[in-house]
């Protein structure tokens, strides 16, 4: 079943390397050229495609759709790096690192464009339905950036407020992704609905998912260091949720310890941390929320037209995202 | 004469800040509302709407892609000016000074990303050809920008090379927004061409002529401090040529003065240089080439389908861009 969504990634792979090499070599490109070979798992660019190839879409559309999602996505990594003095970025350095933030800057902006002009090859026929939809989607999408950098400087942050962040910030554009390749494919207007919805969800699911396995992962499947977001004091759906639910003093005593170093050894931190979740079961309530979220997807898909052959990709991909775990 | 053109760009100020005006009022948004508030000449837009009047094309299509232009005018002015480190634009403090380059960077990202969501209410019909001109272009501003910035750490740049620079960071910029206009008034290919090419040979000569001002103007008409290129160091058309056409003692002379500080005293250096400019009459010279680059964009509108009658606000602008002199 896997080996569906890996061909897809695959087939991507070659039209990204491809592109990349089309690329002029001079000092506004080769940022962009080093940023695109480092890697990642392509799964924005694997939704238009596979979304695509369930509703019927012309493979030579779809690669231009896949592209602009991908140069898109990586645009925003280069932009929120410089924002968040990143110095790394999949395990190689970051574009303001290696050159200067400048030139991250500009070859940024060179990369939203150039996203723009891969969407324009997509066929004339669909150019106004897919530039609003990536319209839309890019700037919820800054607003996630602009939201996530503003809960840095704030005491309290709702798990409404949180997961807002998350949908503009991350979700909203696996559902785009998605839909880009449905409107190729010329699917009905609730299909599209249904087909972002289900990405959108899933990218929900994913990011609380995501701060699950950062506290409870096993280290050996989970690629980063666990507890890394306890110890950068990193507002996450589990600190949130936790001093939601806990009394007057539980807050007082989870606040101290997680954003004011009330325990300056790291391990003791992270220790007493997960000691205070697991207490409250902080570990049960998101697991239960992020499966949730899964299951609403799920429902999304059901609620389409594409038949059980068609559903077939995108229930994959949702078990490649859940099997994910400690 | 000048007044139609005035009328013009009454008539976009009015639309833009209605655009502003609507525009949400949180974190991201404000420094957008204040970049676009700070005023500026308008030329940009003013220009779409000339040529789309001349062309016939419908006011309400012109609008939006006269705000596309300028929203892309100031996103660039904003992201520019933090790679510059400038603290003031338009006498007031810039976006990176007021907020901080997070703020700037990300908000710039977002009135690209507006710039484009303009672009894509210019009516169906119009979606491809002005996206592809659009594309074009705001890659070629960023190509602009990088050659600029190389420039500063290159010992010698060739008056080819300068002109090319000017091209892309200031002069397609005029040509997209007359072409804009025409295109939206169904123009032919041939009077495309030529009105593109007009706005940007009016863009070359406007930037010759500005470094020409900076130098040589009449302080009380020209904006800025006379002088200000020479005494930051500035690569303009004027010191680039001097170094052409100096013999090899003259260029160690002036390349000791101009750009290695061997006149401590900021009045002495201006003094010495223009000295040595005048001495190699390149007053003149530049005088010269800007007003043979104003012919050229003359000879394009000659050539174009325009009407006498359409012709004259073309020509209006010009003698407004060439009257502003010492």
């Amino acid at each position: 079943m896997i080996k569906h969504l890996d061909l897809l990634q695959n087939k991507f792979e070659s039209a990204l390397v491809n592109y990349s090499e089309s690329l002029p070599d001079n000092p506004l490109h080769q940022p962009i050229r080093y940023i695109l070979s480092l890697g990642g798992k392509r799964i924005r660019p694997a939704l238009v495609l596979l979304s695509g190839k369930a509703f019927g879409a012309a493979e030579g559309q779809l690669i231009r759709a896949a592209l602009a999602v991908e140069i898109f996505h990586n645009f925003s990594l280069v932009h929120d790096d410089i924002m968040d003095k990143a110095p790394l970025r999949r395990g190689k350095t970051t574009v303001h690192e290696k050159w200067d933030s400048n030139a991250a800057i500009l070859s940024g902006d060179a990369m939203l464009i150039e996203a723009y002009k891969q969407l324009s090859l997509c066929g004339h026929e669909y150019l106004q339905e897919i530039l609003d939809l990536f319209n839309t989607t890019s700037l919820e999408v800054c607003e996630g950036q602009q939201l996530d950098m503003d809960f840095e400087n704030l005491t309290s942050v709702s798990v409404g407020e949180y997961i807002e962040m998350i949908r503009l910030k991350t979700a909203v554009l696996l559902g785009c992704s998605l839909q880009m390749g449905a409107l190729l494919g010329n699917a009905s207007k609730e299909d599209c609905k249904h087909i972002y919805n289900f990405g959108k969800l899933c990218g929900i699911a994913f990011q609380i998912q995501d701060d699950y396995l950062d506290a409870f992962g096993n280290p050996e499947n989970f690629g980063k260091q666990v507890g890394g977001d306890i110890l950068s004091n990193k507002k996450t759906y589990l600190i949130i949720k936790s001093l939601e639910l806990a009394s007057a003093e539980g807050r007082a005593e989870l606040e101290s310890i997680y954003f004011k170093n009330a325990i300056p050894d790291s391990d003791q931190k992270v220790k007493r941390v997960l000691e205070l979740f697991r207490e409250m079961k902080i570990d049960e309530i998101t697991e239960q929320e992020f499966l949730r979220y899964f299951q609403l997807a799920k429902a999304e898909l059901d609620n389409s037209s594409l038949s059980d052959v068609q559903k077939e990709s995108f229930l994959e991909f949702l078990e490649m995202l859940q099997e994910r775990r400690k």
